[in-house]
């Protein structure tokens, strides 16, 4: 069916205010942070808001009637093209449909639509002393069906995991346009192992098997009490050493964040004020629970960083701790300014490695940066061993843009040759979509099955994740 | 294929070592825990007992090309018939292939084969400092094979949730014989979101999508000290009311256990020494973490519990923490003993609710006792709305047998109704397999059309689970 006709259809079904079809508007929708959707820019044939279920299965049954790709969106902070059009189709811009539908304190979970926004959501389940923990860098920006289908993490997943942990039960428009509940029919149970579970198939699938619709979610009792340890590091190797003293201490911090050489470079040139401590790298640890147990945890952190650690700093002052923390919040703003003619792209930024890599991954990526004459900026979640590497170039130069794509293959490449993942939070999308066979063998082949039992079509987000 | 053939063949693959085919041994794999195989008893046509992946595919390749079907078997402690041959077919027997491959301290995991005990690993771990959190009422004898294609849990899911949470990877023999492997082919990370998650799809699959014979577990760090509180409660309702109030001051427990009036009855008559108080309701509170967090945790609770039971005790000694347990721990056993005629059966055991619901469920399920006159034990999991309900009967009264499946019908509607489900962790198996339709509507054919995807044949332990 042509673009045309298409729109003409979604036009008769959803009025002019909910449908986009003016070029200029489709060109928003064929960008995410991604530095690939910059390279190659596709628009969609038309962008529709969806603001019930039944919408979805109306533009899922005619999609799935005549061939057509449907690209589910939610706020489109994603870094993998994961929400943009590439082999064309419908984008369904799910995040005007935002309410959070019951907050069922007694039974700690919330019911949500798509679009609800994950700063928002904890806003909200704060007032009744809950909260959803995976806390995701875009938190102010990012919709809990993009957190869903992308199984999204951030700081806390070391003590806290990721949205996996939390999903009780969706509800999805299959590509057929029927609507499938999983996590039982009715169900509010927190503990269920009854029939396979979709529910964890369908967490990260990066909606390839249907458009996620709505959201059970299980809450957590908010934590009372944080705190902040600071340690600075002249041998990079006592990074990750430390990291596993705390944990042998019988500690769980809620995050452990690294910023390496490069990351302190950029962070105190990018603010002055900050003033980091040249170094090989710092550690921050956040530690939560009770005030006395926050305490105790402290306590240990400085004296396991102490073994190694230049200076350790530890506090529970919400002013001093946001201080210490202010290296870390301004690192990724920090990344783009390290040149003034220079961007720091996403692209090959979020590979997972083991702690036990960590260190010799960062040297790795030092060298890959000296060898394209590209710098990098690293960071990120050491505590899962989430390591963010930022290559800062000119994208308007396209020797640059040639060297850099060669470098972020060779990162992908060398995530895996170190044990450890292409993606392990930002997800696969259409950036690392080539490394799948490499990265998970027959199991890539089982995917692919899976897909088809869900799409035999093939109209579900092509050309993402598998 | 005959059954003599199959045994035949078998034994020109594993000598007579490793086969058993003789009709008495045979007879020993017909039952688990269940009440349905002490009901109507199928042996299998052979069990093997493989110790090498290339066994598995030895086996899987030969079933697959001769239609025979396959059951795979850890310990046998289920409680739903799931490693039983109901359709007759080839047993595999795991439990001797218990390697621990590797305890990878540095990157907090471990890979194990799937016959280790979950008991013995911990003891292993805790040499390390590490453990793997969930806690099944088996440890001492249930495998972690059986852990992960059952999605155990047990005492400490409300704060470590179940062993879903744990699996970073699995190797998998498919149906045809090849050897996934989920997670990354060479992957140590502990964050990974690369793909569809097949891992999680196989955690809870009872065996239907393929044998599980290696385990990449993630383990925390093993936590220094632990509480434990009893509150004695003259109102059914304030119990699961004060597990809300905990929650409510931000605690989350690493247990709570409910005896109610009928599991007190059972305790005190079966050891009345332990003499637990007359009562609706007993809590009993499990706490742990930093010393100075488990002090600060009791307190609450002894506080919050305070405000409805008739009484609270907290303690940190090892041996009254011991004491309090006692109740609990001999719960299941005393059970079996309300009369001297009868037997505690597993069936209609596990169902899950929502915390609101729990008293309300408590409260049919004695009435329904009362209608078909037969005992129910009830305790368990509230902290998860998991309530193990046991039936008391004498088996070999065929009319008592005939009432208490009418009973347990009902009880698993009951939790289908009440917004629960039919299982909170023991699993589906062959017992509780004829609710999937009714608690997943359409979920249940897209199950169906995974296994499908997985398994064409329909050879991996049929009649269980979908």
């Amino acid at each position: 069916m042509d673009k045309l006709t298409i729109q003409k259809e979604l036009l008769k079904m959803f009025g002019p205010d909910r449908l986009l079809s003016d070029e200029l508007d489709l060109m928003y929708y064929s960008y995410d942070s991604s530095f690939l959707t910059k390279l190659e820019s596709t628009s969609p044939y038309a962008v529709v808001f969806p603001k019930s279920t039944e919408d979805v299965q109306q533009i899922l049954r005619f999609a799935w009637a005549n061939h057509v790709n449907v690209i589910p969106r939610g706020a489109g902070t994603g870094e993998t093209g994961g929400c943009v059009a590439v082999e064309g189709g419908i984008v369904l811009d799910l995040s005007q449909w935002n309410q959070i539908v019951d907050i069922d304190q007694k039974n700690m979970q919330v019911v949500v639509r798509p679009g609800v926004i994950h700063a928002e959501l904890n806003n909200e389940l704060a007032k009744y002393n809950l909260f959803f923990p995976p806390d995701p860098g875009s938190s102010l920006m990012c919709t809990i069906g993009g957190m869903v289908a992308n199984n999204a993490s951030g700081l806390r997943a070391v003590k806290y995991g990721t949205t996996e942990q939390y999903v009780l039960g969706l509800e999805v428009v299959v590509p057929n346009g029927d609507v499938m509940i999983t996590g039982g029919m009715k169900s509010r149970a927190i503990k269920n192992v009854s029939g396979l579970n979709l529910t964890k198939l369908m967490v990260g699938s990066e909606g390839v098997l249907g458009v996620i619709t709505k959201i059970r979610l299980r809450c957590f009792p908010k934590p009372r009490a944080r705190g902040i340890a600071l340690a600075v590091f002249d041998n990079l190797d006592d990074a990750p050493a430390t990291v596993l003293d705390v944990y042998q201490a019988g500690i769980l911090p809620s995050g452990i964040e690294i910023l390496d050489g490069s990351a302190i470079k950029a962070v105190n040139e990018f603010k002055p004020h900050i003033q980091l401590p040249d170094a090989e790298a710092i550690l921050l640890f956040e530690v939560d629970g009770n005030p006395p147990s926050v305490e105790f945890e402290g306590n240990v952190i400085r004296e396991m960083a102490g073994k190694r650690a230049r200076s350790v700093e530890w506090s529970t002052d919400p002013q001093r701790m946001a201080k210490l923390w202010e290296g870390r919040s301004v690192t990724a703003a920090a990344a783009s300014r390290v040149r003034p003619d220079g961007s720091r792209i996403f692209a090959g930024e979020d590979i997972s490695v083991p702690l036990s890599r960590v260190a010799d991954v960062l040297r790795a990526i030092r060298e890959l940066g000296r060898k394209y004459g590209i710098q990098v900026v690293n960071y990120g979640h050491i505590g899962d061993g989430n390591v963010h590497t930022a290559p800062v170039i000119n994208p308007e130069n396209p020797e640059e843009v040639e060297k850099v794509l060669q470098l972020v293959d060779e990162i992908h490449l060398l995530a895996i040759e170190m044990e450890g993942t292409t993606t392990g939070e930002h997800g696969v999308g259409a950036v690392r979509r080539r490394y799948a066979p490499l990265e998970h063998g027959l199991a890539h082949e089982y995917m692919l099955k899976t897909k088809q039992a869900f799409d035999p079509k093939g109209i579900m987000n092509p050309g993402k994740l598998i």
